[in-house]
């Protein structure tokens, strides 16, 4: 009685989403090379609840956490959303996992460069699973002439490249990886032409969206390309039609 | 017509943002106790772009923050945003002005708390006007019990309120602290009473929506509220259906 | 002859340190419950250089680093900083290497909690070899009263522990945890008997200096112990006289 | 009675500071062009305590605070101090106030740049006051070619300059700034004639190191270059002998 009361008083409010943050665990991850890589991934689940829900029900999140406590991982994702969405009656039911992954680069043993990519898998479940993987890519500057020395000297950071990208296909993150780190080289290339301004957020933008665009395995994707000054950054954000 | 040819290539990519990030000036903001407090803001400021539209614009862009340079506040906001949605043939400008707001707090000089408030401004023009204020409100753990030195010891933190609030009327940052700051209150005594358990996220989440819902100037809202644990943190997000 | 009249101009100058930080690997480190934990480390490494140094020598620092690159761990700490003094001709050369250890919570399979600890492993080689050990103990409040509905609830974060040791024989990191988060119970239970204040930071310090002065793998130490407040913190900072 | 054994008990103990961090108010910093601007500071204050002390005195340290609440700036930092000194009985006292100074660019007014530095100003007192001035300045990209569009577009950042200087006579923050982005300027040129390579940590180091040294108003000074890379950095760090 007294919570439809209470209810009544509040009709305009509604919780729309209850959840976990930032619980860290070390997980395995597929890596080309080497089959697998261990590394950390903090992890955040929450559900999306209907209008008119009533009640606590962080308890029953809880159950679910100390169930799957340290084995969560990409393979019993579906599982896991699938239990979360029934336990709490939510509309939809999500994890976000965010994880450091290393680049082997041994092709490059002169290479200074630790190849460290920061990484989200976003596992989503409403009426349908949902996945999307969001790759963080540092862009450094390329050096204008040679070095005498052979140093691995740096210039700095130019910027970095942000893309979500959802697929239709297998792809390792090696593979991503490559795909944008090859049309940051274009994009480098085509700047430094004579009469060509230094490469522009737009120009970089675009040319990375081409790559991902002619990549068949993606079904659909956005992107964000920071350029870094002092003091300030530029961006430009573009995302696929589909 | 090698524009017209690179751009039937591409017929799924479309540029949505362009704009600049995290410029710093210092800005004045409206105090209630004394008319005006000087703080330092961080501001961003984009456009979304038309499906179809080609070429750059940073240029343009740079030409409206070189002309309100270091004089950007929200009293000029509706006219950048205008000028920025005219020059760049935007569908919509925006701007983000972050700043920390400091609450003086002349009728309790034992305290030590700074009383310091992050807060954020986001003005944008679409086809109308839009202010959407965000507050960032630390929750602290108040005494059980009365301390023998009179000491403001502190319990440690809680977690934090995250209200972001569109106005009918105009309202005091002030006030809108202490409407939540009270609701927090509320909360805290209802979950100290004989037989409650500690405050949850829900149990504060619905109080302070019943606060800002009865809050004549307030038009809409959505809140988050985090509770801090060790190694991780739960939370509770709402909004008003309006 | 050039450069014996630049470094005549500046005698009043000497560089003291050049290094590289923040380079990333996966590493593995000793674990008593399993042998061993997979987890990422980021390592700084420099050499402090004699006053009269002249000339670049980066190159040589990359040499060496190119040569261990992604298998610097603990166990060649001393070869890396052998190798790092004598090929730059060093007065001293150092290894910091952090990382995240957790702690795998068999016992207690009802806690949400991911016991993650942040970990530095600082090596220096002068005229003797040095290795001290940081380790960061998050403190949380401990409930006042029995939860009616079990749940693992938390009532916020007290503050942090952060301890440097140095070590007369081999101890596992799972024990000193254990060490300090015994000391932060008794605290916390001297702090809540009838008639005492909450716990204070100088109380907690003079706890857990106590214990680690009563463990025998412990060399000397020093220790800070902060309490988080609202909008500041207090702290206290202890070390043995060894 | 009880005291004594216990400190019989921990002859090796002693605690050696306590203090109290990151205090935000609003204050007010000299300005060479402006006379004064208004800007935002996070203090910490602690006192260094003697070996023997006894007992808790976070109770005198609030005392003071809370006279001096929010009305604390460089002007009063030797009042301060000595009264923590006093009340505290300690061997020393120390004020470190952080904030961020703009570069009002009344001559540069195309340029997007905010011009905004990292400072603290730290105050000690011991037997005689210390004041030491830390000052970050941002180092970026020249761009090496003149751009036809005529933007202040950006290549990137460089890494940074951290210099720490104690002052024989008053200098403009202003100046110093001025000094060191001279040196910057200077190193930048040298880099870029033929023959030479990209600029390295350790000649803009000598340079910085050189035009400081030049400065009559600067009695001593620590400096430390960082040059950002993808994934690492690199960096020298130099102190004059005086």
């Amino acid at each position: 009685m007294k919570d439809i009361q209470s209810q009544e008083d509040h009709r305009r409010i509604n919780i729309k989403k209850v959840g976990v943050k930032t619980i860290s665990y070390p997980i395995t991850v597929l890596d080309k090379a080497h089959s697998q890589q261990n590394t950390i991934a903090s992890f955040n689940m929450y559900v999306n609840l209907p209008h008119h829900f009533k009640g606590t029900h962080m308890s029953r999140f809880v159950e679910i956490l100390n169930r799957y406590h340290g084995a969560i991982d990409i393979g019993n994702f579906h599982n896991i959303l699938q239990e979360m969405k029934d336990k709490l009656e939510a509309e939809a039911a999500h994890i976000e996992m965010s994880f450091v992954y290393f680049l082997s680069d041994a092709d490059n043993a002169d290479n200074l460069k630790s190849r460290r990519y920061e990484c989200i898998m976003h596992g989503s479940l409403e009426k349908e699973n949902d996945l999307e993987f969001i790759l963080n890519v540092p862009v450094s500057i390329p050096l204008a002439k040679q070095m005498a020395t052979g140093l691995p000297q740096s210039l700095g950071q130019w910027g970095r490249v942000v893309s979500a990208v959802k697929f239709r296909n297998f792809i390792w993150i090696e593979d991503l990886i490559t795909l944008i780190e090859k049309a940051v080289d274009i994009a480098h290339e085509k700047a430094s032409a004579p009469g060509e301004n230094s490469m522009s957020v737009e120009s970089l933008s675009h040319q990375i969206a081409q790559s991902l665009e002619e990549e068949k395995a993606i079904k659909s994707f956005s992107l964000k390309v920071e350029n870094l000054a002092e003091g300030y950054s530029t961006f430009a954000a573009i995302e696929s039609l589909a």
